[in-house]
């Protein structure tokens, strides 16, 4: 099985996806699937998740086709300091490379709204962590002293939270945060699954043991609430008479173990970026009612 | 030189710290020192992060004999959720691994309030990157082919993001945020310095080379506010009309590329600690002014 390794320089890969025959995440999400072209195009092929949110691009054009889009693959932290001293001129003060950027998987989707400001409506990001599926089909015995049928998990996966702070950050003044956050390996499982071995032998692989799963270290970025959910909308809480408006990551795991498919990825990442556009909608109000002028 | 080594499995290991005659955080920060017995303790001995934390659990106690301190090691995820959920039902539903649990370096400091309740005053961190001084001053070369310099800096200090999210969503409805993040190493230069080979070369460190500083790898922890400074209590900001209440690590760095001292991280520690105090004082009213009775 072709895996994409995508843990380390994230975002400087450009990764062809593996077809998998049935598609274990559909029990788990709306699988709701995109009509048209750009869902034939999903379907048809393995994209990479920046390949699938240029789809999605093209298709709020062909959607919303008084609305201007753009997509960029990076983010300067000087224009994200700039959006946080809007905010407020305490905030975003620091920066000690001139040039530093983030750089998400999927780039950065963008709508331009009534005033020429370009509004973020899509970030995604696609992590792996975990191979003992692949490890144990392949009958690979792993551990230094190569007798063990599981690797225990690492912890690399935490990095994803500066991306998720950054993009927060630069979305502070906006009351929406379409941030998306694919997740694949048998580190992120959400059932426990039976893997066979080429000789036979099964190995259970189960989805709550702390050696396995790592979920537990993203939740941090949605403040734990449900997992494979559109979390677009900004959620405003309350406490000691203080509002809290919360900006949480939409975290989606492929929780049995298989890869995305991109029909999925492209549905899900559509949803989120129209989520954007209706929260949006007062800013992009004077565009979309000049139709046929 | 010894240097600590705490990029992995962070506050499972104590570690001993060696005294520096030179004190080069001085510029930086107030360095007002800590008077009396826990100043001395400090100043005699190098600490852990733990250590020190645990005198200043002493010194509040001595300082406000009529509340109640305790310090614990860990805070358990389930602990996490359900302050979230105190907060918002839609909160801290998702756990995983049933035991997960979060262990910041220098434990967690709690203060018992009015009400019976424990209230976070101080958490802290303390990470070490980048040893190219030390590598330098020994005249050891570095890279595939041993004939560098200096070390392409890593990025595995952008996991710190993941335990001052966990501990900003335990204390979500608190209005402090006393998260203190000390840097160590010379992947956090905020000044360019030489560095003298044993062969009388010298090396110059420019902090602001994107091959070495991974200050701004953190920043987004703190909204890009100014390093070194005590920002415990949390800021509240408006945008489109709705009040936006931030949660800034404070964050401190050993800008010289020296080691951390004793007494500089006490007299820090403290000064966040009774920030917290301050702040939780309507709270603690009742058991400050029985004082006599």
């Amino acid at each position: 099985m072709g895996v994409p390794i995508r843990d380390r320089d994230l975002g400087k890969r450009s990764v062809a996806r593996k077809r998998q025959s049935n598609r274990l995440t559909t029990q788990h999400i709306a699988n709701h699937g995109v009509e048209g072209i750009f869902g034939d195009i999903a379907r048809k092929h393995d994209l990479s998740v920046d390949q699938i949110s240029t789809l999605v691009m093209q298709k709020l054009e062909a959607d919303f086709p008084t609305l201007k889009f753009r997509k960029r693959k990076e983010i300067a932290k000087s224009e994200i300091n700039a959006r946080l001293r809007e905010v407020d001129e305490f905030l975003g003060q620091v920066l000690y490379v001139p040039q530093a950027k983030i750089i998400p998987d999927g780039g950065i989707v963008e709508v331009l709204d009534d005033n020429g400001k370009w509004r973020v409506i899509l970030v995604t990001e696609a992590k792996y962590q975990g191979k003992d599926i692949e490890n144990i089909s392949q009958g690979v015995l792993v551990g230094t002293k190569k007798d063990q049928d599981i690797m225990a998990a690492g912890n690399a996966i935490e990095r994803s939270h500066k991306n998720v702070r950054e993009i927060a950050n630069f979305m502070l003044g906006e009351q929406h945060f379409p941030y998306v956050l694919f997740l694949e390996g048998s580190n992120f499982l959400i059932e426990t699954i039976v893997v066979t071995r080429p000789d036979g032998r099964e190995v259970v692989l189960e989805y709550n043991s702390s050696n396995l799963n790592r979920i537990d270290r993203l939740t941090a970025a949605n403040y734990a609430m449900p997992i494979n959910h559109n979390l677009c909308e900004n959620r405003v809480v309350t406490s000691r008479g203080q509002a809290i408006m919360l900006q949480a990551a939409s975290i989606y795991t492929q929780g049995r173990g298989g890869e995305w498919d991109s029909e999925d990825m492209l549905a899900i990442m559509l949803d989120v970026a129209k989520t954007s556009i209706k929260m949006l909608a007062s800013d992009l109000f004077d565009q979309m009612t000049t139709t046929g002028k």
